[in-house]
C-alpha cells in the first residue's frame, strides 16, 4: 500500500504538506489516550502557552482546532463577523481567490481588490478606501500573507500602518498558512486580529490542526458576531479553557504530541534563526532561477517569498508536465500551476523542515527537468548560484559546535 | 513528555477514543506526501469504495472529512435542511444533548423528544408526531444510533419502518459514532439518507476524520439546502470527486494510510465477526455488572449497548473518584459519568479494536477499584462471570487455524 | 505480513523477549546515523555510565555487544578462562544446561552439579569442593541467577559468602538474564566477576545487544586468557573505549537510542520499584496457582523466581496443548515447557514492561484455558487471589499523584 | 536525546550504515513476539527461501545470525577451517586488514597477500601460489568482494576461474558486506563458499544480523572443522531448520519483518534494477570527482566500486577535516579515510537505499566544503557531471508510468 514507494527518499517540494522531522514522527507514533485523563489537558496547557510564541503574540488567545487551513479561515471570518458585513479583502491568487469564495458564500459583503496574479495586494487601493471610509462600514480586512499559488508576501506592517493612519477600526484578519513559523510575523505589533495557520505547514506536522489566534478584539467581536457556527466557535472552546480541560470535542492525542515535539524543535534552533533559514533557502532558489534564465511569478523583489517561488516556464512547455516528469522520473513533488497560471508556472515549496542540500538536491532535479522538457539549460548552473550564496551565509549547526 | 507513562500498557477503556492496532500505527509513522500527485487519489478512491461497506450501503457517497464527530454532526445537517426546517430529534444524555444544541444554534426549528437518562428514543412520540405531519413539516429526524453517555441503543429499524408506514418523506439522521463497525448498521437497508461515525471510534484510528455517507436522496436535498457552508459543503468535495482528485483542500496523509489499514484489518476479520466481537464484549461486561450486584444505567436489554456500558454506583459512591482511581492506581481509562449523571455513573468502553483478555484484566481492574472505594465486591466474581461466557462463545482466531 | 494479527492487544507473556515499552518502540523508530559521528559516542558514554546502576556496580566495565544472552555467555566464558581450566557449574534447568553446553564445547573442564529441576543450585556441593579445593584447581562458578526453565530463582549472596568463607579465589560469572532489572542484583556487594544480561528481557528491548558487565578482576584475567576470541573480545572494546569512538564495529543505533529510553524509564519508575514491581507480580501469579490448586514447578519458596513461574499440570494434560490453546484461542503467549520438563508444566513470564491489569488479565485467560482442558478450575479464582494481594500492595503510580 | 538533530534531514553517505526506507522503518515499528509461537517460524521460512535470491544461489543454505559482519566473518572462519589451517587472503585496505587480523587471531597460518591501498588484490600472486601448491595445502581463499575503506572491487569471477584452472579444492570465502544488493553477485555461478554481508549496509536496514549463506562444500567442512565455536555455529542453526523452529536462540523479531520487507522492496524494484541503480550512482560520483580535478584513490578503473568512492585530497587539506565540517555545517556524513588513508581520503558511500537526486545534494554538499578548506573546485561542476550521465541513464519509476 505504498503508492509512491521508489528506491531513495521522496523529494517533497510542494509547498504544504511539508517534511515532517524524524523526532516529530517518533512523537506521533503511539495509541491513542483518554483526552479527559489530567495528562491531556496538562499537555495542552503547554501548547497553548507555546504556541502564542509562533505569532509573536503575548495578548493573543490561540485555538487548535481539529481541523485544515480551509476550517482555519471559517472559524476567524464567522467568529468575528455577522452576515452582510462589509470586508475588504484582495484577490492575487488561488488561495486568496478561495478565501474569497469563502468569504462571499458566508454571505458577507465582499469588496474585492484584485491585483495581476504575480503582483501583492494592491494597498493603494486599501488606503483610499479607508480614506473614504468615514463611516466604518468596513469591518475587516483579509489579507493572505504569503500567497502560496504565486510566491508572493505581502507588508503586513503597511496594512498596520494603514489602518493606524486613518484610525479605522476594521479588523485586521491574516490567513499566515504559508507564512507563519517560516516569513516574519508579528502578531502584536502588527496589529492582526485574527492569525491562522495549518499544521502541515512551516509547523512541519501532518495535515489536521488548524492553528488560529485571536486578539483580545477579535474576541470581544466574536461575542456578538451572528455568523452561525457550532463547530468553530470559540467560546465553546474558551468555556473548556475556564474549566481547564480545554477540548470542547475529540483532539488528536498525536497531533497534540506532535506539536509539543514540533514546538520544541523550532525554539531549539531559534524562532529567528529558522526565519533565517527559511530567507536563506528562499535566496538561493531565487538565484537558481535566475542563472537557469527562467522568471519568478513574483513580479516584484517586495514580494519575493521566503517560502514558495513559482517559476514560470517559457511558453512553449507546459509547467504540468515538468510537475509529472518531475515525480515520475526523479521522485521529486513539485507544485503545480493553478488556476490562471496553470501550465505557465510551477512551483518549489521551500518551507518547513528542510536543509541546504536538500534544496540543492532538488534544484539539480528541476535542472534535469527542465532539459528534458526541451529547455536550454546549463546543469549545475541554478545549483552553483544557490550553493555560492549559502556558503557564504550557511551557519554551523549550533549544537553540534 | 509522556505524561500519563505508568509501567506497562495504558489499558484504555474509554468509549473513544480507543486503542489503535499495531498495523494502523505502523501504516501511520510516515512523512507527509504531496497529495496532488497520482498516488493519494489512487489510494482515495479505494477509500470511498471500500468505507461504504462498513455503512453496509452501495447507494451512498461517503466524505472523508478532516474534522471530528461534531465537524460530521454540523456536514450532515447543513447539507441537507435549511434554517427554520423542522426537525425532530431525541434527548437521551449527554451526546444527543450535544447535538441537540447545534441543531438549535444552527436555527433550525428543533422538535425535542425527551426520554429519561438510561432509555432508549420514545418511537411512541415519533410516531405520534409523525401520524400527525400530514403536511410534512417535519423535514428530518435526527437520531443518536449508540447514545455514548448511557449506554443505550436506538432501534433504527423501527425509526424506518415509523416513517414508512407513514409515507413521510422527512430524511434519516443518524448519529453512528460510538455504533458504526461495532453495532449492526445497515444504512440501504433501514433507509438512512445521512450516517456518520469518527476515525477515533470503533474504526479504531486516531481523531481527526469525520467519516459521512450520504444517500442519493440526502445527496439531492444538498442541492437546495440554504444552511451556509463551506469547510462542511459536500459539493466542494463533489467536485473533485468528478475530476479525480477528490480532495478540496489538504487531508491527512497518515489519516489515509491508516484508514486502508484499519479497513483491511476489518475486512480480514470480517465485518460481522466485528460486530459479533463487540456483543461478546458487551454481554460479557454486562454480566460482569450483574455480578458485581449493580445496576447497568440502561434500563431495558433492548437498549443494552455493544460499545459502552455505564455503570450506576450506590448513592454513597462518587463515580468519578472510581476514574480518578482507576487512572492512577491501575493505569486504567474509564469514562466519567456526564452531566445529568455526573457522580453517579462510570463507563467502561469496550470498542474497537479489543479482546476478551484485555476486557478481563479491565473488569479486574474495577472489581479492586470498587473495593478501594468502599462497595463491597467479591474479587473475581465479575471476571468469572464474563469468562464464563466468553468461554462458551469465543471463536479460534481464523488465521491462527 | 502480520502473521499473528488478532483483534486487540497480543498478551506476550512469554519470559522474553518481553512487551516493549512505547516510549522506546518511539526512541527506536528511526533512520541509521554514522556511528563515527561525534553524536553516538555521546550516546554511547551515557549508555556506559548509566547501565553500570542495572548492575548496581560502580567498579564495573559493561559491554554492549551486538549478540544475544548466548553470545553473552561466550563473551563471559572466552574473556576470562582458557581452555582446561576447571569451572563449577550448576543444572537445574533447560537453560543453565545450554550454558553448561557452551562450557563443554569451549573446552573447559566443566564440573556440573545437577539438582532436580525445580529445585535451586546445590550449595552444600559448591561449598565441599571448595573446602576441598586448596589448590584452587577451581578457576570459575558458573551460575544461573535466575533459571527461566524452571522459574528458580539461586541465592548468590551465599555463594559469596562460600567464597569468601574458604577464601577462593575463583571468579564467579553470573548468568542475570532473566533476572536484573527485575530481581534484586548486586554485582559489587556480592562480588560478581562477569554479570550478563539481554536486551529482550526486563529491560524490555528488542532482542540483539547482549550487556555484560567485568570487575575489575575479571578485566585483568582477561587479559591472560588464552581463550581463542576477536567478536566477542573485551579488548577490542577497550581499546575504543580508550580513544573515545567506543566501538570496535558497528552497534545498532536504534538498540542504543532504545537502550538510552528503557534506562530513562527504569531511573524515573526507580530500580527499586521496578524491583518490587516484579516481586509483586510474581507473588500475585503464584497466589494464583495455588487458588487453582496447581503446583509450582519450583520446589521451595526460597527459590521462587519473580520473573516465571512454571506451573505444574496434571498428568492428564499436555502443557503443550495449554500453550498452543493460548495462542490460538485468546492471543496469549505462554512459554513451553522445555526438554525434561516438556508436557509438564507451563510458563508464565511476568518480567519487563508490564503492570497488574496485564497480568489479571493473562491469568483469566489462563483459568479459561485450563477449563478448556479439562482442568476443574473455578473461574476468577486465580485472578481474585492475585487481586486481593495486588490491592493490599499496588501504590499509586508516582508520577500522576 | 536527539545529538545530531540539525533542520532538515541528516545527510548519510557513509558507506554503512545507510538509509532505511520508511517502509522498513515501518515494518520495525513494532512489539517483540514469542518467536516460539507458529508466527516466527512461518516467517523465517520465507526469509530463509528469498535472502538466498540476493546471493544469487539455489544450493546455499543461509543463516541469520544476530551479529554484525565482523561476526558473520568470524562464523565463516570458524564453521569451515580448523586451527592451522592455512588460508591464502589479500590485504588491500582496513578491512581486508580487520578480517586478516582475525584470522591470525583465530591461529589459522595466515598468508597475506598485500597490495598498495587502492589497488585490487594480487590475483596473479593467487595464481601462482595455486598452481604452486600440488599438496593443497591451502585450505581456503578468503577475499573481500568490495573494500569499504578504498573503494576497491575485486574480480571474485576471476578468482573462480584460477581456482578451476589449477583444480585446487580450497573454499571460497568471500566477504561481500559491502557488496552484496548493491554490486553483481552470483555465489553459485562463481563457486563461492561462504558468503557473507551485514543488514545496515545495501540491504537497508538497522546494523544487528550478519547474513551468511554456505554452499554445500561449505556444509561439508563445517562437520569437521575443529574451529571451538558455540554462538555461531551453524550446526546449531541446523538443527532447528530440521525441526522447523529454525532459531537455537532468540531473534530479533524486529529485524526479521524489516528483512521482510526490505527483501520485498528489493524485489519489487528488481534486484538487477537495483544492481544497475548503484552503478549509475557510483559512475556519476566518480564523474563528479573528475570534474572536480580530485584523484579517485582506486586506481584502475576495473576495481572501481560502485557502492563507496574513496576520494583522494591535495596534500595541503586534511581529509578529515573535510568530514567534520560536513557534518556540522551541512548535517552531512561522510567517511573517514582510515589507517594508511587517514587524513588523504574522504568517503563517499553510495550504497543502500538511495536514489539520484540525493546524491547530486551530496555532491553539492561536497563541492561547498571543498571549497570552505580552500581547495579550488568550480561549485555546480560535479553536480552537472553527475546530472549529465543520469540524465541519459535514469529511467522512469516503474511503478508510477
Amino acid at each position: 500500500m505504498d503508492y509512491v514507494y521508489g528506491p531513495g527518499r521522496n523529494h517533497l517540494f510542494v509547498p504544504g504538506p511539508v517534511n515532517i522531522p524524524e523526532p516529530v514522527i517518533r512523537a506521533m507514533n503511539r495509541n491513542n489516550e483518554d483526552y479527559r485523563s489530567p495528562a491531556v489537558p496538562a499537555l495542552t496547557k503547554t501548547l497553548l502557552e507555546d504556541v502564542k510564541k509562533i505569532f509573536k503574540t503575548t495578548s493573543g488567545t490561540p485555538f487548535l482546532i481539529p481541523t485544515t487551513g480551509t476550517g482555519a479561515w471559517e472559524s476567524a471570518l464567522t467568529n468575528t463577523l455577522s452576515p452582510g458585513d462589509r470586508i475588504v479583502t484582495f484577490l492575487i491568487g488561488q488561495f486568496s481567490l478561495l478565501w474569497i469564495d469563502q468569504q462571499q458564500r458566508l454571505k458577507f459583503d465582499v469588496d474585492v481588490v484584485e491585483s495581476e496574479w504575480g503582483q501583492g495586494a494592491n494597498l493603494n487601493i486599501l488606503s483610499s478606501k479607508l480614506s473614504s471610509d468615514r463611516a466604518h462600514t468596513i469591518k475587516a480586512i483579509c489579507i493572505v500573507h504569503n500567497e502560496t499559488a504565486t510566491g508572493v508576501t505581502n507588508n503586513l506592517a503597511t496594512v498596520r500602518k494603514l489602518l493606524d493612519q486613518f484610525n479605522h477600526p476594521a479588523l485586521l484578519l491574516v490567513d499566515g498558512v504559508s507564512s507563519i513559523c517560516a516569513i516574519d510575523f508579528r502578531m502584536d505589533e502588527w496589529g492582526i486580529d485574527v492569525a491562522l495557520t495549518g499544521s502541515q505547514k512551516a509547523l512541519s506536522l501532518p495535515t489536521g490542526m488548524g492553528i488560529v489566534c485571536a486578539s483580545p478584539k477579535a474576541l470581544e467581536a466574536s461575542k456578538t458576531a451572528k455568523s452561525v457556527r457550532v463547530f468553530f466557535d470559540w467560546n465553546d472552546y474558551l468555556k473548556f479553557y475556564k474549566i481547564g480541560t480545554y477540548w470542547p470535542y475529540t483532539p488528536s492525542i498525536q497531533l497534540l504530541y506532535g506539536l509539543r515535539a514540533a514546538l520544541d524543535l523550532i525554539f531549539e534552533e531559534g524562532l529567528d534563526n529558522v526565519i533565517a533559514r527559511h530567507n536563506r533557502l528562499g535566496k538561493a532558489t531565487r538565484l537558481a532561477v535566475e542563472a537557469w534564465g527562467l522568471k519568478n511569478c513574483t513580479q516584484k523583489e517586495e514580494w519575493f517569498s521566503d517560502t514558495v517561488t513559482a517559476v514560470v516556464v517559457p511558453p512553449y512547455i507546459d509547467s504540468a508536465e515538468i510537475v509529472r516528469r518531475a515525480w515520475k522520473r526523479y521522485n521529486l513533488s513539485l507544485g503545480l500551476g493553478l488556476n490562471k497560471v496553470a501550465g505557465k508556472v510551477f512551483r518549489i515549496g521551500h518551507l518547513g523542515n528542510l536543509n541546504e542540500l536538500q534544496l540543492l538536491g532538488c534544484l539539480s532535479g528541476v535542472e534535469m527537468i527542465l532539459k528534458d522538457v526541451g529547455y536550454p539549460v546549463k546543469l549545475g548552473s541554478g545549483v552553483a548560484a544557490a550553493a555560492a550564496y549559502f556558503q557564504n551565509t550557511i551557519p554551523l549547526i549550533p549544537s553540534r559546535i
